[in-house]
């Protein structure tokens, strides 16, 4: 084994979904797997083409995304580091239900789709983690619907960033954002002075520290108390840890 | 079997999910459900309760929700006929994820949790189209994300309709509503009186007929082609209709 295929084997056994599978299936997984360095704006699949692989962010940010029949385009999410994305094409036929493009220098790991749909055969713990993924994200869906009446603009920032920090952590945190910030502002239905206008109010009422793509603030419990004030669930969130939620 | 019996069972037959189950499950699964009546207003279970049952609706409206903690409620789902919920707390442990309520006078089908679990182990099938029902729910709330931002208020009261009605349908059309628009409105992010004037241009603009909680209408290509332009699913939807989604 390379040390590519070392690394590869690793990332896969850190993904929370893959707990359940023997080491017989992820070693096959990953001798199938390879690491693909994308581009800035490179476009990895689109809306409605056939699937044969799925993917794990390594690097960089995954933009996910589809497109009315005017052309105005609709931003799903933006992924990071150990998100997974494309799998569910195995439940639509087999078709990508959305479009990828890495927004900046990013590298993924493709993984062949066919092997995630023989675990499920094979696997009942599998599937049922698979289910049990797929339901945390959907309750994430739900609070970010729940959000867009509930809080405000400033609010539902302080949301996205405390879902990509490390809950856990009781002390000072950094939290690194895409470069392109009219990306965040799409995924949260903003208009990009909306979106400057709420997060230099967000700065003010909580004291974080933005420079370039980097956020850094002294503890989470600012950012805490402001946004999860207007929201059903309590912090620490459970449902809104993002890493490896399929 | 009684008459209630062979009633459930056929209705659990009907539900899209349970396609792959053998008789012997099925059989087993409607001995030990039981037909809930349910005045208006009753709750049936609230978020955070530990779930033994889940549930199939018969008639009329069970409304999804949570609360923040100041008392503010969310409105997550409401749902009609053959819709399924409270079966997502087996991924949660055994922990309902909202609470549940009838919006008017309703019957459900309340099924043991604890049989739908056996079948996910027994059953690598159900176990994938169970994935495959929650992949489509997952795309119905990407849509639904896109709509706030992409649709206006009209066109996405159109598409709630279009939810609710029989697709494949080309001649004149039925759809009834919950009899509280104000639920509507809820559930849509939308102000009653934002509702009420966006539901009058609706009307105006794609010419349906609205009479207590029943809309009529001709047929469905004057909203489809309201609605349908703001998004980037195409009609006929695949993906929005929403019976025995889970």
């Amino acid at each position: 084994m390379g040390a590519q295929d070392k690394e590869i084997l690793k990332t896969i056994k850190s993904l929370s979904v893959f707990a359940s599978s023997q080491v017989t299936f992820l070693d096959h997984l990953a001798q199938q797997s390879q690491v693909q360095k994308l581009q800035k704006a490179q476009v990895l699949f689109i809306n409605e083409q056939e699937a044969e692989r799925f993917y794990v962010v390594k690097k960089g940010w995954i933009k996910i995304f589809r497109e009315t029949l005017d052309g105005t385009q609709a931003v799903v999410d933006i992924l990071n580091e150990d998100s997974i994305f494309g799998e569910t094409a195995i439940f639509q036929d087999d078709i990508y239900p959305y479009s990828a493009e890495a927004t900046e220098l990013s590298e993924v790991i493709s993984m062949p789709i066919a092997l995630l749909k023989q675990e499920i055969d094979d696997n009942p713990k599998f599937a049922f983690d698979m289910l049990a993924s797929m339901a945390r994200f959907r309750r994430l869906q739900d609070q970010e619907l729940e959000h867009r009446t509930i809080q405000n603009a400033s609010q539902r920032i302080g949301c996205f960033i405390l879902r990509l920090a490390d809950q856990g952590s009781d002390g000072k945190t950094v939290v690194n954002l895409p470069y392109d910030k009219t990306l965040v502002a799409s995924l949260l239905g903003m208009q990009p002075e909306t979106f400057s206008r709420a997060l230099g109010k967000l700065k003010s009422e909580t004291g974080i520290t933005i420079k370039g793509a980097t956020i850094t603030m002294d503890d989470l419990s600012n950012l805490s108390n402001y946004s999860c004030a207007a929201c059903s669930s309590e912090f620490p969130c459970k449902d809104i840890q993002k890493k490896s939620v399929i």
